[in-house]
């Protein structure tokens, strides 16, 4: 199992402030995520300027697609993302529209875990030859108070074995990684915790957990 | 039951031609959307500019919102938006951020029915006091050719027995604006036909078809 990598999520509402984050963590961090709240606020060149100022990095684009995948997918990968993310709530015409797209521009779908999605969703996903979900607490089920429970970390493994490579998030700590310890998991997503000032320190101690614990 | 409003969804990558097919229709629909594909393109922008050019319309965000409710929400009601879209796959923390920050600005919240949303799902919206969601085919499934059903039609009943009032859309033609009849349907959404240069005999045709039937 490789080792997960540190993804940053910009939820800023202009691409300025996000800049400034991207270019303050980007020597920690592995992937950068153009969140959906910056997506919207920017609208597509939030992503052109990223990948510009940090051509290196991978560049997820965090549109959450729902529909019209075809079109979204192409804007987002000719704008210079890696990976888009794309709803377990879209249908499956779209999720393979998205696929398609992605396999033209040798990138890659990411599938969000949100509603009410089943395995069979998932061996669906997989059979499109789908290697990629994203799975969190919703932000404001988060803010809610709502923790990672046991059921979340059994979905998890069972996804894992399905053959799927999880980026795990919603107010990710680096108290809380040895949790996933034996989930395949691609990233670990974080925002607000390294958008911080101290945002270098938190990145070095989610790595040092990261190495702990894989 | 009062008549189907008839609404656009601009759902071009750029701004200018948008604000072009907006233009040309404007005085033939009641409900001016700025789809998901627009919002990306453009960002937020797109909604004040078509506040701007359009201040009598209803105007509608289709973020699709999943998560970041609050201030997705405050974005796009800032930015002078009418009605919010939220994805049925949202956490109800979700949906219940949405809904109070569109009571802060005495706007509507729109529920798009993506995924296996249930009607328990479907009481909570209501519960929240939200009174309308979307019901559509959707955009992808359409491409692959999948029609409307008696099944739609039967879910749609029901949502409005709930109390729901529904925007249709999915290829909405004139020629189907007759299986909607009895359905609570607040608007017929439709984008490529009416952002066709036949655009405004579209329309004519759709409110004619409305007036027959309801």
């Amino acid at each position: 199992m490789s080792k997960p990598m540190i993804q940053i999520a910009l939820d800023q509402t202009q691409l300025e402030p996000a800049l400034k984050v991207a270019e303050n963590v980007a020597n920690y961090v592995d992937v950068i995520e153009v969140g959906t709240i910056l997506a919207f606020g920017a609208g597509i060149d939030a992503v052109r300027q990223l990948r510009k100022a940090h051509p290196n990095h991978i560049l997820v684009c965090d549109l959450k697609t729902t529909d019209g995948g075809a079109i979204l997918a192409k804007m987002a990968f000719e704008a210079g993302a890696d990976w888009l993310t794309v709803s377990a709530a879209a249908h499956i015409a779209t999720v393979a529209a998205c696929k398609k797209i992605a396999d033209e521009f040798q990138r890659e779908i990411q599938i969000e875990l949100y509603g009410h999605w089943t395995y069979e969703d998932a061996k669906a996903w997989r059979a499109l030859g789908i290697k990629q979900a994203i799975y969190h607490r919703s932000r404001d089920a988060e803010l809610a108070g709502v923790g990672w429970t046991d059921e979340d970390l059994n979905k998890m493994r069972k996804l894992s074995e399905l053959g799927l490579e999880l980026s795990i998030t919603g107010g990710i700590v680096p108290e809380d990684i040895h949790l996933f310890a034996g989930i395949s998991t691609k990233t670990f997503i974080a925002g607000r915790a390294l958008a911080s000032e101290s945002g270098q320190e938190v990145a070095a101690a989610i790595r040092e957990q990261i190495a702990k614990y894989w």
